[in-house]
Parts: structure tokens; sequence; C-alpha cells
């Protein structure tokens, strides 16, 4: 039975977005496979907010997580987790040989700012990892204050993951400074996962350069100088369907209007917060909660499985808390074509399940 | 304009097969995305007449290339090129600091097997990469032989890039000893690019766990025991669009009936060697010609990049030759769905063009 998603990824996708996916096939070395990628680089600059280049990826986010962390860092990395998607990228070093230091925050904070300081200040790291919007605590990290920090050490190139809030709040990349900005498609962008983006700023390039053993499919550096070389056409053969479907939903998004749907995206936050307040706690702290995300602490100990069981009759699906949080937490994601009625719908349900 | 593509993938993909990439999203840590899957791999088994596990990856094949040699070279590998592709493998080892010899054939040439023999005979190596069927020369690899010459090393792994081949022509992983077959969606199984897969023996799981640093992304030992572990779903989000598509063609392709679409590419191609013997010459040596695609040296010196374009005019496209072959071959793929009737037509355009 078909399930209205409120999960953090996949999300909803429109029909009319899936029925690009079914776009007949192209060559991938033709004039139009160029084109098409030419087009979803100088939209996504748009919602990037940047003049850097746009790298696509066949993969999830996690691929680019590991391709920038790998690509460039030539001494060592500083890994800011706030969640399970930062100790994630900490994992990535590892297996990759990669020097790092991870530091943690208790789960449902935001990043110690002064840890941070510190940390960059020992002049020992020239790469930080930082998450954006962590679907694990439904925390969003401040960028603004954390850009002031990063900006006073300009060796340190800045890796930021906005897996989960690109295309959902505003992340302004040239201005925050943010090197290596990266996202997937199957969040608040509104697309079926399998293909995920990045930034890559000129200091990220000349890092790269430094780093000997880079890999292959995931060495940003090497994406980057075939599609100068070869007018926006890829190493190995991209997955045609999801650019078709990123281009025509880019258009959709930017027609919508950014701060149009920045707004949308707080709306629905706002009035999930308020309801989780009213009938639960909230997780995270109140200062950092996530635009596109809310994790419900369950004080009233419901059965969340039994819930989600509930709403799945109904055409509804949630989520659990993540990992060890399983039972403790629930998550509804509000993210991407999601509308307040869509949100309210879900809510009224779940009132009339809970008798709330 | 539509072109219907006789190029070495993508493929020309059914409507009906499009359509799936349009399914709604599911959670991907769902009970039917763990259905989805293990019904992939069952069917995938089928085709590689495999009972080893079968793991699937969101990258084009050459994400699993990667993965592969990265992930099973404790000691060293040895490459063994037959054009492109082959050094393609070899690039890959050196950006991953995996220590490899590259042994490469003459272009339009067979592996040769006392090399090979020689070269394992030494002891030095404990993986080798072979390239099944090379779409840069037209080549398609006497994979019997090269078992019989594996075989007699149980030390060495053995990789087999069979991302041309696998469903246009018999594969059988587990007679001949294969201990990594990869594939990828977009050649002779008929999908859109965007997903890959590959066999994992005993032998290669036993390898990989010796190997310290193997990724994340793409380490085939991490996926395969999360795959284990968590009833067939994956470590980050996988392509559900192209899982729902590949579950559907897999069934179209044994109603078919593996051996009948076996006769049908050979038929296909023996068809297409017929036309180029009459009118130009064979890239490939005769005996070990593709099944799927073949390479037809320019005899005549027509400008291939025209022909092409007046094709195009018609609603056809083909190949010219591959790098530094640009204008000196042109390929004719004919794989996937492609029939003899489509290759008959698209002949008759190529005679009239020509006026041959």
């Amino acid at each position: 039975m078909y399930k209205k998603l409120f999960i953090p990824g996949p999300v909803e996708v429109k029909k009319d977005v899936l029925e690009k996916m079914a776009t007949p096939m192209i060559g991938h070395r033709s004039k139009e496979a160029s084109e098409l990628q030419r087009s979803i680089s100088n939209k996504l600059r748009k919602m990037f907010y940047t003049k850097e280049e746009i790298l696509l990826s066949t993969t999830s986010g996690s691929g680019l997580m590991e391709g920038a962390i790998r690509s460039c860092t030539a001494k060592r990395a500083a890994v800011f987790s706030i969640g399970a998607f930062g100790d994630r990228w900490y994992d990535m070093a590892k297996h990759n040989n990669v020097q790092a230091d991870l530091y943690k925050a208790e789960w449902g904070k935001a990043i110690n700012i002064n840890e941070l300081d510190r940390a960059l200040s020992t002049g020992r790291y020239d790469l930080v990892c930082v998450t954006h919007n962590e679907t694990s605590t439904g925390v969003m990290n401040p960028v603004d204050e954390i850009s002031q920090t990063v900006k006073k050490y300009p060796e340190v190139v800045w890796c930021l993951d906005t897996v989960s809030s690109m295309g959902g709040t505003k992340i302004e990349v040239d201005k925050l400074g943010v090197d290596i900005c990266l996202t997937s498609s199957q969040k608040a962008i509104g697309l079926p996962p399998g293909i995920a983006a990045c930034s890559f700023s000129e200091k990220a390039i000349e890092r790269a350069k430094k780093v000997p053993f880079r890999g292959y499919y995931l060495d940003l550096l090497s994406l980057y100088e075939y599609i100068q070389k070869k007018d926006y056409q890829y190493p190995s053969t991209p997955s045609l369907s999801h650019m078709f479907a990123m281009d025509y939903q880019l258009d959709k998004i930017l027609e919508e209007g950014l701060e149009n749907r920045y707004n949308r995206h707080l709306d629905m936050a706002n009035y999930v917060r308020e309801w989780a307040k009213k009938h639960f706690e909230l997780f995270a702290e109140e200062k950092y909660l996530s635009n596109t995300l809310t994790n419900i602490k369950n004080t009233r100990n419901i059965s969340v499985a039994d819930l989600n069981k509930e709403l799945g009759k109904r055409g509804f699906q949630i989520s659990n808390g993540y990992g060890s949080l399983k039972e403790k937490t629930f998550r509804i994601a509000h993210m991407a074509e999601c509308t307040l009625d869509d949100i309210k719908e879900l809510l009224d349900n779940i009132n009339d399940i809970l008798n709330l």
C-alpha cells in the first residue's frame, strides 16, 4: 500500500518529477548531456549561492562525504560530530587512512564553538567537517557562528554536510566561506535517491592537488578536472535519469522562489514544534532546532512501532528514533514538497490514534 | 530529437522499464526495501549462474571496479588490459596506492594466456583483473581458457569486468571460478545507468578481511556484511528507482529465457560482422569478436562524424572509435533489447547514406 513519507529521506516525490525519471536515454558523451549538466550546475549555483563549480556524483550523499575528506585532507581532519552522520565522517577517514580526530557533542546539542576554535587554533588541522543538519538528533548547526570561527584559519578547508537541509533552508556557501558544501537528492530537494552534488572552492582544488592518493570514483579533483576538460561530461556514465529529473525539479524550486521555499519549511517546522511541545518534548536544544525535521522525545512512552503501523494503515509513514533512540524518540520530516496542510493531516491522524 | 541508441551504453531502454523508474518512493529501511533487494539478488544469481552473494552499488560500473581492486588486493594485483577499460583498472590501483602491474595486449587482441600464466606463476600476485568484453576494441576475452589458467593459482582472487557483456552472453561465474564478477545496468541488461552489481565469493570475503584500508562507500566487504546484518538493506540510501526498474527488467529477461537472449545477441553480432566484412574490416581478431558490440575499421575513410550526424537526422546513433581511434573505427552496439530487425534497419540506413 502506498504511504505518504514523512521520514528524513527518501521524501515524497511529486508525480511530474517522478515521470522525468522515465525520460528516454541519451548518450553521455553527447552535446545534450553536456547541456543537461551545465543547466543543472547553473541552477544549483543559485541554490548554493555560489560562484564555484558544482560537481555531481552518481552516489548517495555518503559518497561525496568520503570524497571530500579523502580528497582534501593533506595533514589532519577535525570532525565535529553532533550525531550519527558526523560520526560517519570520522569512520570514513579511518577507513581511508586519513588522519583525523573526532570531536563529539552530546546528542541533541549543537557544535561547541569554543571547542571548534580551540581545536583549529592548534594548527594541527587543515580540514574541518561539520554536519549542518543532523537527522539523527534534529539539530541544525549555527553556520553563521561556525563561519566566523573557521574564517580565522585560512589554511582550513571547510566541508559542510547539507544533505538534509539544502533546498529547505538558506545556506549561502560563498558568504559563509564553505569550501565543499555537499548535498543529496532525496531530502529537501525533493528527488529520488541516487545522485549527490557539491560545490568545490578554489581552496579545495589547490588542497586536493597536494593529496597523493585520492582514489578514483570519489576523487573530487579528477571529477572537477574532467568536467572542465570535457565540457561538463563525466569520467564514467552518470545517472542520466536523475539528471533529467533534477534539471526539471530545480526549475520548479526556482519558480516557487527560494525564500518562499525556506519560509514554507519554517512554517511547517514551527507547526510541528508547537504540536510536539504541547503533547511531548523536543529532543534537540530549542535554539538549534532543525527546519527540515523534528525529533520528538517519547515522553508518553507510546509504542513508536505501533504508532507507525497504525499510521501505515492510514497511508502515512514517520520515522522512529535513530539507532539506540529507536523507541525513545520519533521523527517527523517536513521537507521538500511537503506542505503545511500535509503536516496538519498527519498530526490530526496522530492525535486521533493516540487520543491526544 | 529522439535517437535510437546503438552505442555501447547507455542503451535503448524499453518504455515499460523506463516507467518503473517513476515508481513512488518507499523508505529504504522498510521491509519492502529488503524484499526488493532480495528479489533482485535472487534473479541476478540466475543470470550470473552463482550461489554467492550479490552486492548492489549506487554507482557506475567504475565504482565497483575500484571497490574490487581496492578491497581485495592484500599483496599485489595483476591487471591484464586489452583496452581502455583494462587500463582504467590499473589507474584505479595507482590512485588508491594499491600495488599493481599492468600487462597490456595490443588493441584488438585478446589476453595472452601464456603471459597470464607466467605472471601468476611468479607468486607475486594475489588478485587478477580481467575485462571480459572491451568496448574500446570490440574484443571478448576467452573466459574458459582464462579460467583454466587462473584455477591453477588458488591464492589469486579473480575480478572479471562484465559491464558490457553480462545479460548478453553466458558467463557462468561459479563454474569459471570468478570471485568478483561485476556489471552495470546500462549495457546488455537494458536499464538506465546508475546502478552496478557484483558477485562476491567466499575467497573474496576472506581476502578483504586482510586488507586494512578499503574505504567506505565502495568497500565490498562492508557492503556484504551490512546486507547480511540488516536483511538486504544498504549502509547508505540506494537508488530505489533503479532497483524498481531492475527487479522488473530481470523478470522480463528471465521470461525471454537466458539462452534465447544469448542467441539473439549472437544473431545480431553475426549479422553486423557479415555486413562489416563485406563493406569494411573488423578491428578485433576474428576469434575473439564481441557478441554485444562490433568495432569496425574505417577502411573506406568515411567521415564517422558526418555519418553519425546523418544517422542522427534519421533517428539513430552509433559510436565513433574510442579515444585516438575516433575516426579510425566506428562501433555498433547490439545489446539489451535491440533486435535483429533494429540492426537491419540501422544498417539499411547506413548503406543508404554511404551508397553501399
